[in-house]
């Protein structure tokens, strides 16, 4: 069982695979390289800004789970699934007009909305050069499905804005589209040196990992605080966008919780009051419990689909994972 | 030679392909379908505003100049090139705030910015999808460096906007990245099942004929009126973007004209009369005669390549595109 097991922190998960992901940021930085001054500045604050890494580390992982020898194309992929993933924080900031992304300011707002947009046009196409360079078509068809998936779910997260008309079903399509599907290739990517059955593993497991990871993220903007995520508790709902604790949470509300709810809504400047009158309407019914119980379901689906893998030190990392995702504080 | 010939249409080109290009409109439909309501709205509208199918018409005689026999990949992938184009002429307006194309409103316009940027990604992996489908690496290779040396193209664009800065060399690399870089990659995708000589012949030839189309694009902003271009003339100098007949006339103007070129990228907003003072201007300093000369010499160096091909109706046809780009109106 997953659930009431110690936190695990990102390091411990990347500590067996710490030269190879230097490996993969030095590819990023290969991938990246460009001669114009424009793109070489703005490359250099991304490799500033970069990440904590997570889906080249599950790529890793899942090659040290699956491979029969480690793949020496792991690491290029790696860069390039982190390629696609900086890609489309790039077009999503520059969409919401974020000022800020992990505590530094956004592409769109230190450069300019337009630099923004062909950034990611240029990190994208980077990225589908390296994989033609390793003449790999099973990672181009996982890798570029996903890509499509991932603009359909941005397209789903514009019209997420209402609460009424946005449901449950509506917000699995969402986060799986966004967020799931290349966290779930990533795995799927890692493990294509195995076998067809330790592939589908793979992308199940990523999958299960992938639906906790965003719902985990969405509760963490009604719990979590702005010191620890580096965001201000309740962006979300100042932005206005639903996510599953809300879902759940407003059918149980009482007519004057539901007025709350909308005037929020209808209120293109929230303030600080009406976001925690909604957060604690939201808690009250048992909307962040429920997100928690869903995130953890998803986390017992991923775990499942381990079993079709060899037993390895990599596989538990895999495992720790889930711990990691549902216990992370930011 | 191709000076003082008759005009060429459009029409008079696809007249032996009008069968096949229908096939390219079904393709482009069948590779943009969207379950998702909003998509398939974007889609539509999408349709209704396709274009002049240049780049397929020439994808197209490629493939008829050099391939043993018609290959059967040519209607994908002249709809893959399509869809690239379109892809991008989604996000150029989007980062242009441009709000008609082709006489109907962008994207952006009716949409919104979101919707823009997110689309333009849809299509491209769309493409790239295709491409996969289609097994064809040579094909991505091709058009994944084109696609990325279109952004390139794209962040020279934002920075030619100071006359004095901005050099005919840099004019040069600009469309060489922005639009000769697509029409080459056409033809010489189009040339694909042809030999490396005929591919290269056919990349050299779309390289002329791009520089060249650009080349008059830029001049009908001087010269064109806006019925036959669907744009007012001088769009590009009120947009403050530098183009040739402006970069060759400025070093030969008297101060008087230099200080009203200054005066008219110093101010937000000119005004028809002073766009139309510094239209004459380069006009009467040779602009507009010196850019015609440069797009002419493109198209004999495209011409010349077309001495590869094995004689054929296919290859006159492309000939006759040089007349086309030279002497269209709009």
């Amino acid at each position: 069982m997953i659930s009431g097991t110690a936190p695990v922190s990102l390091d411990a998960l990347q500590v067996g695979i710490k030269p190879r992901l230097n490996g993969v940021r030095e590819e990023i930085r290969r991938l990246v390289e460009a001669d114009f001054p424009l793109i070489a500045q703005v490359n250099s604050h991304l490799i500033r800004m970069q990440g904590k890494m997570f889906r080249p580390t599950l790529l890793l992982l899942a090659d040290s789970a699956t491979a029969p020898a480690p793949d020496a194309r792991s690491l290029p992929l790696a860069a390039v699934v982190e390629l696609i993933h900086l890609a489309t924080l790039v077009h999503d900031d520059a969409v919401d007009h974020s000022v800020l992304r992990r505590g530094m300011p956004t592409i769109n707002a230190l450069f300019s909305h337009q630099v923004a947009v062909i950034m990611g046009d240029y990190l994208y196409s980077r990225a589908v050069i390296e994989l033609v360079r390793l003449a790999d078509l099973e990672a181009l068809r996982v890798l570029s499905r996903v890509t499509n998936e991932m603009t359909v779910g941005e397209m789903r997260q514009l019209l997420a804005h209402d609460p009424l008309a946005f449901s449950e079903d509506d917000y699995d399509l969402l986060i799986r589209a966004k967020t799931a599907s290349l966290i779930s290739g990533a795995c799927e990517v890692g493990a294509l040196s195995g076998t067809a059955a330790e592939r589908e593993a793979m992308r199940q497991f990523g999958e299960g990992l992938g639906m906790a990871f965003q719902i985990i993220d969405d509760l963490l903007d009604f719990t979590g605080d702005e010191e620890a995520t580096g965001k201000p508790a309740g962006l979300d709902l100042r932005e206005h966008k639903v996510t599953l604790p809300l879902i759940h949470a407003l059918p149980k509300m009482s007519a004057a919780q539901r007025t709350q709810v909308e005037a929020l809504m209808d209120n293109p400047q929230p303030n600080a009051d009406e976001i925690s009158r909604v957060v604690d309407a939201v808690a009250e019914r048992g909307g962040l419990e429920y997100a928690r119980e869903r995130a953890q379901g998803f986390c017992e689906r991923a775990e499942a689909a381990l079993e079709a893998i060899r037993p390895s030190p990599a596989r538990e990392t895999l495992r720790a994972s889930l711990t990691y995702v549902l216990e992370r504080r930011r």
